[in-house]
């Protein structure tokens, strides 16, 4: 099913139309910015959201299964034309309406059943990834992909198996967010602006990502040379609590509201900002990690990396401690051990 | 219960911090611009998106009654920070809360049962306006009072009443959302941008409201000097079946997604800003209209209002055709039946 | 003369960049949204800030044959990276810098000098745009190009004849200012904000240019329905005053600070937001006028025109009094005078 | 002299008018962000143009004794109104108008003459102060004072001295700029985003700064740790270069076009923004120093502070070299010096 966007006016057009317009040179559909967002779940939308009020695009492509949400979605970013910068919203369950998109980005997928193994649940969504990542390939054979579904680090894998694509166009949002938190964490702690606190996360997305505390400064005051114990079981200010409640954060603000949309949202808006006007800024994203680090799996993880129109152009490389090293190579294993039993 | 927003620097500081700042000046806690959304439904959510992502504030503070809901899109949200301009998101089921907001914005209500007459639901909302407008006066005894709980005309002029503010101060989103509504529709079928097709819907938002097809224009070119029987039932070229898609497609939003959001809010936000930054920009809200067009009920209905830090400063007096007059007094007719039973 | 702009680092790269960065994919230059101005006055270095900082583009090129000033403003721009988004400034007198551009923006050109014919100008600033336009067009065959120096209709008619481009994608930045200026009177004289004050001024930029009073409105409503005498000689308001100082405006801010930049430079950014992101939206630009409103003649007048990718869509065809044509008539037949002496 | 900004409608209403509008309540002036800028000169023109353009504020007061050039650039940024967000422009050489401020920024001064002392143009420019901080002061008792000033740092003290106010509401733009500079540097060199290339410049504006190579880093990784020698004579690879071309860089814009205008309005800019959105932003400004880093006088240099709605909050703490010390403290005591010439 195509939904019609403009059957108005694919009519003869009317007198009224007529005597308004002296037609000069037929429009053309292109912005240079198109956006393709598959799912229109509460991160999708969150996401496309984020992306039109802050200017990031004004030309979204929606594509959903389920064409009842997907048209009443699409209808209301519509209604809000008047208040937005000339959007253009398109929607279908056809990937005809992605064609042209600089960046996709993937948020649908299955949710865990209960009981349900984690391979069990990789399967499922490889099996969806599967329908959708060639269709967006053969319609934007240029774009970027961006992965956002669960877990991001072995989908973003799996994406950039089934897509055939070089290892910079496929990337996971991967602990963009999770280093979002922290930073927001921190900024509460030390009543300084999360903008202006600086630290990553890295690693596998959720609960076995890694804090870099080396790394984390303020105005380029490194916290642990003011207390070297920071993050360490021995410090007495247990700072390794703000990491632990970034990991339960998650959690916790699914339990609370059912979802989390708009902290994701943002983060892939951000990602999609850097990309769109080729910004060769520094973001920590899920990406090929083969190589580095002393990974020698065919995995993907997050690591900050440098985000321009090419995709991921760099990985900084972090002087990383033993127990970092130890958490990255051991989430690597994992995930390699997982991988293994997908089926393509 | 008040939720603890910075719980951990309340405790006394820790040398790490205390190495790391020489304190000069304690800080404020003021910006100036604090909007109070009540209500964290996906109305008031996409109201406050809207309004951080454009900018139009940095500071919201969320009540609602649903303790878990409140916290868990307040923790979403701050987890956006560091992708936002210094965003301050605070939340509370106590009003104290919102202390010092510049508006309030009031997106809480129950919805119609089956077989609910419309006093019935109108009674319903009444006795929840009457919790939380006191507070909010309380709290906030100089903002502007903006509702957009449904039926959004009455539901304003009980407002009016409870708050005991001047008619200035207490507005209703009112049509201004059926007028973006109407506004892509002409986009739609023009081809032309919607922020380039001007044209205001008022009266009451929703089924009866009144679409002035006398201001429709394109630059300043009526649409109704081109073609003068725009709008009625005898033009062949059907224009009148824009204001009926705009009545219906409310309905049929929510039929498909379950609800509308992002416009709504978008509406909000774009109303907000007009009052921060002491626009005087023109928008069509429910404001009190007795005097107006001959209307001689305490009512409050949609004209396009001058819109500034003070609220309405001015109503535009469109020159109105009899069918149109006509209609906004049965409208003001009929709500000033429902509202003779209402019980404060 | 190019300007080195990336010296440093082409260079062999240093070991802290080698041990800094794992590079993966080589960055590209593209952004999608590049925009040359050439000539860096105050009228265009007030366009590319008005650009950057609205966010209407991040990548420039700067061209001017002043090597100094043009290398000074590169610089002074650039030293303010890293307070805009991602900026990417380029400058050379050198035109393939420009290569690739969606929109190139003419700012250059002599001014009148004392007792000089306008013909004689003309021709000066002809001769000027015989060197300037064939390099644009050469470097980036699909842009549009947008003209600002003066006289700016003339001067478009000019560029177009140069260009050999098709008529659609040679736009002259017209009366869109002159609009602007008799908006802002409007709103001053109402209260109520310029975006919210609809009129336009159309026909010649300048001296000659004609009020469409009976399109100037506020929310629907047009000042002529009120008034019928607006604009008029009889009119005991002497609302006529308003474009009378529109016509002055620009000769008073010259003589009081010397040169026009701020507006101007607002004005061209609006322009190129408007075709940078396929607007369709409708804005008063000189545009190619024979066969409109009875006009014979090969002439670029200011009418509104809807504004895309593609460059200028449609002309809205306003219904004109007699007084208003005829001096739409006598501006196109003195410029066709003028045009007919020009040696190309 | 006042300019009169609303001549037009202070006179009695017109029927027009009259007929338009029902007036409902008074408007008000407030917009809660109103900014001053005294002086009207490159610096004060792109401070101004970079906060309206960014939407820092909307609500700007200019001040200057030259009343041909301020009604020329009122006039030039009024006529913008309609491309901007309901900017409100005033301007006068009476300090009235720039009453009720949350900001004045100070752009105004006389430069130095061939041949003068630096002590002698302190003077006259503490003379030019003498003038204007007062009146600010007066009209605006709670503003935040921001110096721009040449030299900046004694400027600052000498605003503080005359103001009476505490210091943590005197704010220098110190080395603001050159961070931004160095930081312009860093990107070009790495071949990244300025906003991701994290470093600060602190000390005097100008000559003498001192660059914190300790904190120079990319997503938190040291390039010190890579590099030890960084910064030093005796590092090969030069990085010392950057700090020599940003100190150069001031001049070099000056030579080639005159002055420098952009950066330091866009700087000025940022500031402004910190200050209003109460961020908590860490900035390097140049602030009240005694008693840090061992500095025994009574001087303003620029470090890290947090700045946020009360002015300066807290600052940074730090940790520096032995010779980073030891020219922070030179600078100090020659300020000193001078400062002890001033006669107040």
């Amino acid at each position: 099913m195509l939904i019609m966007l403009k059957s108005l006016h694919l009519t003869s057009k009317m007198a009224t139309i007529e005597k308004l317009f002296q037609p000069v040179q037929p429009k053309n559909d292109d912005t240079g910015n198109k956006i393709t967002v598959v799912g229109t779940g509460q991160v999708g939308m969150a996401a496309v959201f984020s992306m039109l009020t802050q200017g990031v695009t004004n030309n979204i492509a929606l594509v959903d299964v389920m064409e009842d949400k997907l048209k009443g979605e699409m209808m209301d970013l519509q209604h809000g034309s008047a208040f937005m910068r000339n959007a253009k919203i398109q929607a279908s369950t056809d990937y005809a309406i992605s064609a042209g998109s600089k960046i996709c980005v993937v948020t649908a997928g299955v949710r865990q059943r209960e009981g349900e193994s984690r391979l069990d649940l990789v399967q499922r969504n490889t099996d969806v990834l599967k329908i959708i990542i060639p269709q967006l390939v053969k319609y934007s054979p240029d774009a970027i992909l961006m992965i956002a579904s669960n877990p991001v680090d072995i989908l973003t894998y799996v994406t950039w198996k089934i897509s055939g694509l070089p290892k910079h166009r496929v990337i996971g949002s991967g602990t963009n967010l999770d280093s979002a938190r922290f930073r927001y964490l921190l900024s509460d702690k030390l009543s300084v602006a999360a903008t202006s606190c600086h630290g990553y996360i890295i690693g596998e997305h959720g609960d076995s990502s890694v804090p870099v505390w080396s790394g984390v400064n303020v105005a380029g005051v490194r916290l642990s040379d003011i207390n070297p114990k920071i993050g360490t079981e021995s410090d007495t200010e247990n700072w390794k609590e703000l990491h632990e409640m970034v990991v339960k954060s998650a959690y916790e603000v699914i339990k609370l509201k059912g979802y989390t949309s708009w902290a994701i949202g943002l983060s892939l808006a951000q990602l999609a900002r850097a990309i769109l006007t080729n910004a060769s800024s520094v973001h920590p994203v899920s990406t090929y990690l083969k190589g580095e680090h002393g990974i020698e799996e065919d995995v993907f993880l997050s690591l900050p990396c440098v985000l321009g129109s090419s995709g991921v152009s760099d990985v900084i490389r972090q002087p990383l401690k033993e127990n970092e090293l130890g958490q990255l190579r051991k989430s690597a294993n994992l995930m390699a051990q997982v991988q293994a039993g997908i089926k393509f």
